[in-house]
């Protein structure tokens, strides 16, 4: 299979070493298309969101099946760009220095075509056994729930970091805390696993957190506000 | 070894799991000491956060260390009612139901005395390697970013759960993200492990975000706040 990726950011990156021992794999500069194939079967459009629709413009002649890698972008960016063409998002969090299992990543496609769609899963086969259909609708909300569930759960942590920095106590210390927190969910839903003085209504620790945070009110006011959220 | 564990709730019961077959324990009901031995060598008393003095001045006499369970209760809350004393906490989420590796749970530990630390520590060493020290400040602190770390990160997976639910996406979809997003912090800080749409300041797609919550208030008001902090 030959398979063009083109970009240089993070999900490039990685889908580059997800696929390079799998199929004949090209990674292009957005910039430039000198190198670009006209034989690909697949090329994977893994730029900024805002960046898409301009790259597909720009795209040599080719053949092959033009997939975008966003879970926000609708699968319409590429409808005048191209005419078998898709979407390839790999719901993952992906940082070039961080190496990856790349046979536990689900896969959400969605495609032009049934031909197209056969196409994206044949290369989403090549590293992962975890193929799934979403629709742009679908995607974008999946997107926005990782936004929560990856983006602000790191920024949690980071905040107790943050807290943890002037005790002399590592910051490996969590870390089982953490394992353990995202291991419950594996049989436990995120309602039933919440623990803590906010779910226990337990006011007295609640109102000694604020006094600790009162030098810091940006963070005592999101301790406020997921507070009452879990409360409500 | 002789241990008594005074109360009924999740870490008690998970207490007395880790301890059973590594000592002689005896799993005591707050509410009534009829089977308390009287030449027990530790006593912890894993009890909510407010019953821990009440409880303290309710044991029959004995010689043993006692030891309160809470990252939040200072160790002075028990030196009216024992002469040896010193706290025993746990860092992890304990729920009932779910198992637990015990060996990878670092405990915190504070004593009256060297004789009384040694004593705890030895019970500790029962069922983990990682035994450290923190005293009632570095402790509490702990606690509060225990609650960041474990509690909040919890509800913003819940928010995730909740914004999938009727896509049709399965929950497990998000748990190869959910692993990435807690093994990424063995090898870099929450800083700069931080990814998402806050951290690239890609303001067209938190807009669309907004949007797409406009009609769950407390939801959106959440994701504005994580954002502005994140990029602040």
């Amino acid at each position: 299979m030959k398979i063009s990726i083109v970009g240089s950011g993070n999900v490039a990156t990685h889908l580059h070493r997800a696929l390079e021992s799998k199929a004949a794999v090209c990674l292009i500069n957005p910039r430039t298309f000198e190198k670009f194939p006209s034989d690909a079967d697949v090329v994977l459009i893994a730029v900024k969101d805002d960046a898409i629709a301009d790259v597909a413009s720009k795209l040599p002649e080719t053949s092959a099946v033009i997939a975008h890698t966003s879970g926000s972008v609708p699968i319409e960016a590429l409808a005048s760009h191209a005419s078998n063409y898709g979407v390839f998002y790999p719901l993952q969090t992906f940082s070039k220095k961080v190496n990856l299992k790349y046979s536990e990543i689900p896969v959400f496609l969605e495609a032009s075509s049934p031909e197209a769609f056969a196409m994206l899963s044949k290369a989403a086969g090549l590293f992962t056994s975890d193929i799934r259909e979403a629709d742009s609708e679908s995607r974008r909300k999946l997107h926005l729930a990782s936004v929560f569930a990856c983006n602000f759960t790191n920024a949690m942590i980071g905040i107790g970091a943050d807290i943890l920095a002037d005790t002399g106590i590592d910051f490996s210390a969590l870390l089982p805390l953490l394992r353990q927190t995202v291991s419950k969910l594996e049989n436990l839903s995120p309602a039933n696993a919440q623990t803590g003085p906010a779910i226990r209504r337990d006011q007295n620790v609640i109102e000694r957190h604020l006094q600790m945070l009162e030098g810091s009110p940006a963070i005592a006011g999101i301790y406020s506000l997921i507070t009452h959220y879990i409360q409500s």
